[in-house]
């Protein structure tokens, strides 16, 4: 079980996240393309972190928003939306390159993360946009009820899935997040160590109704907002040599 | 002689340039990568366009400054520079092999261009970034009396240079550009016609202190902006096919 | 019946719209603010160009998207949405008073005049940001079946609305604008003028389905784009002088 | 002596400075207008917490040049300028306004700040901006070995003008800032009491060349960019109500 993190998302003078302090204990970087966050001199330095820890490099698109992070849902068109997905991740692509690193994956950011779990539309978009890339690209999606689905309808233009899983979110009984403003969406320490250990014994996520829900997950999301955090990866990392 | 011309400069509903009706009759399309200039889908639509007429692309990159054109010199620092040059480089390369076509050049706009030409150090800087790049690309400079020494410069990088004339500007006794605020720096048709002329003819241009400046030009620069500058082009294609 | 038009809408060396040849033939300008169009210079010859022909000034804030030019709707937060409008209000109202000029009513533009028209908690929001501002604004809106319900709600407010008709959009039966994407949606030159005839002699419209609709508008919306729509606009004020 | 800080200086999701802590200790912050730093909804938290503690505000505008943090030096022409202050503090100014505050002041920030004290040409335009604008606004500058000569060009204009002096830089002998590459630009704690005692005591700072240099100083510039900077700032408080 890898564990992926979003990382590259301080913007010029504006630090964000503790990406130096993160990076040597996760196998995964999702790295902001300059849209929603990250600049070309932050891309640069979060590749080079990378490559120091040899973490494996995947482009965290997102939409054109800065003031809004990303977080903001915007009504791209079909044809704005490709360009806007084959710049960011060319962008990415060709700086790692220049760093003699390759992108190997794609997790869009945000709302447009969230966008593309809830509208097959999107979806299909994106793999179409991954699948007219000139490298292979994995898509990375949410691993939720309809994963088997997703993965069929990936294959059907050649890209593949890697589904990711949440360490410290509350899931629906179809397997999205439960949402932030939802009491006990997010877990404290104790259940996230126990969801963790659920999904690598048993391959499930118990749901907010009670349910044991089943869900492979390739990938785990983890966080580097704060010192907090960083603790968490290392105690996920621990939990996950002992299995 | 090879005929360059800046295109992709729309942005978004902000249309800018006659692009359709200029790239039949060129060679060479200097492409905006969204930093001055362009969007993914404007950028996306020049590369097809030039693709359906055969037209070779290099990266038109500028300063990050949308609401001044790349027009006002920025102080960037090295660091920036290189990576903001990468970025832009990259995403249109990308952009391109989507398409399957090939970016063989790199041309720096406006106000970026106009101080790689005063100052050796970011001269220096731009090439080392070319040289940086994953794939050979030919950097586009202005043909001045330090040709010589500038491709000796660019040698020591393994980069190869695109000299460039203007058909339309009045030449200082050192090869600069004319300032435009100044009178006569930009011709009128017959003069444009016989600076090319005796480009081609004496490798040649008369400064506007009389006297005849060597200039080896790999190529013109011309301009899509209205239907006057579309029929100079073809005047000068006309003459070029001529000599 | 007052005729208004968007106006200032070109942003650094990008030019739209035919502002200087408008401007004589209107009676209020919706002038951009800088977010999805606009930037402080071109607002600063947007207000003198107004003045100069003795035209009401309004503001014609957008959502924060210059690329999409504020077409696109975007999930802004209730407070984000209050900050935005005072914000690009206060930045043209200040801009208006430094060439002794007084701003008197606000437009909202593109996706967010369509997302206000279409949700109540928008319109609330915006009619409640209106009141919050330090001088007085009417608020433009479109006249629709529901104007009369729209005027109950502005009066709580303590905000007086300017209702808008167009005289170039076929209306559905509820006095929405039919959507571009319909046959018929944009009127030719003959039933512009039938539509203004007709909403001066009897107060109505006559919808797609063929329905007398009534609307009371206090202005009508008109366009600049082209030298098409200027006559237009000449047509439509001869009109207005013989009825 | 007042003390004046920048403030509002997050974006989006970026947050920067200690705002909430520094402002109780402060008598004026300068306020991010939104060209460098500073969103809609960064300005009215500002201004609502310079409100909370009763604290003068002031505009801080800057290039607009967000990745930069308008600390790169742009080339802006004279009417770009102008119109780009006004834009910037007109917006602060009715925000403001919406909360019942009173903007009195303008500080310029970083590049532009640093540009309008080395170039005249530059101040004179600064000046006359404010002095276009429809409410008297004094302006902050630094207090150098001009400042005679800097309060008559005010004066011309009609603007009041504010001078700073900083408490933890070392000054050149002609009251310039010393440049932060050089050793010992930024003082120790010990010494930044030490300047302010001299400040207030005799009106002097002693330069790198160990001469008395003469300042008279309305306000001094503090930082609350962390812990430290904090406790700096509760010292020199402490300081000046015992002088």
């Amino acid at each position: 079980m890898l564990l992926n993190c979003d990382l590259g998302e301080s913007y010029g003078a504006w630090k964000m996240g503790l990406d130096s302090q993160v990076m040597p204990h996760i196998d995964l970087a999702n790295i902001a393309c300059g849209f929603h966050a990250g600049d070309p001199t932050v891309m640069a330095n979060t590749l080079s972190l990378a490559k120091a820890h040899n973490v494996g490099i995947g482009a965290h698109p997102g939409y054109p928003d800065l003031p809004g992070f990303g977080r903001r849902s915007m009504a791209l068109s079909d044809i704005d939306l490709r360009n806007t997905l084959h710049y960011q991740i060319a962008a990415l692509d060709g700086m790692a390159q220049v760093q003699g690193m390759t992108l190997s994956y794609v997790k869009p950011h945000g709302a447009l993360y969230n966008d593309m779990m809830r509208n097959d539309v999107i979806l299909t978009q994106v793999l179409k946009t991954l699948s007219d890339f000139p490298k292979p690209l994995k898509l990375m999606v949410l691993a939720t009820a309809k994963q088997a689905e997703h993965a069929r309808l990936a294959s059907q233009f050649g890209v593949e899935l890697l589904f990711e899983a949440f360490a410290d979110r509350l899931y629906t009984d179809e397997g999205q997040l439960s949402s932030r403003s939802q009491p006990n969406a997010v877990h404290n320490e104790a259940n996230v160590l126990a969801q963790v250990k659920q999904l690598l014994r048993h391959g499930t996520v118990t749901t907010a109704s009670g349910q044991a829900l089943p869900l492979k997950a390739d990938t785990l999301c983890v966080h580097g907002d704060n010192m907090d955090s960083i603790k968490q990866i290392v105690a996920i990392n621990a939990l996950l040599k002992t299995q």
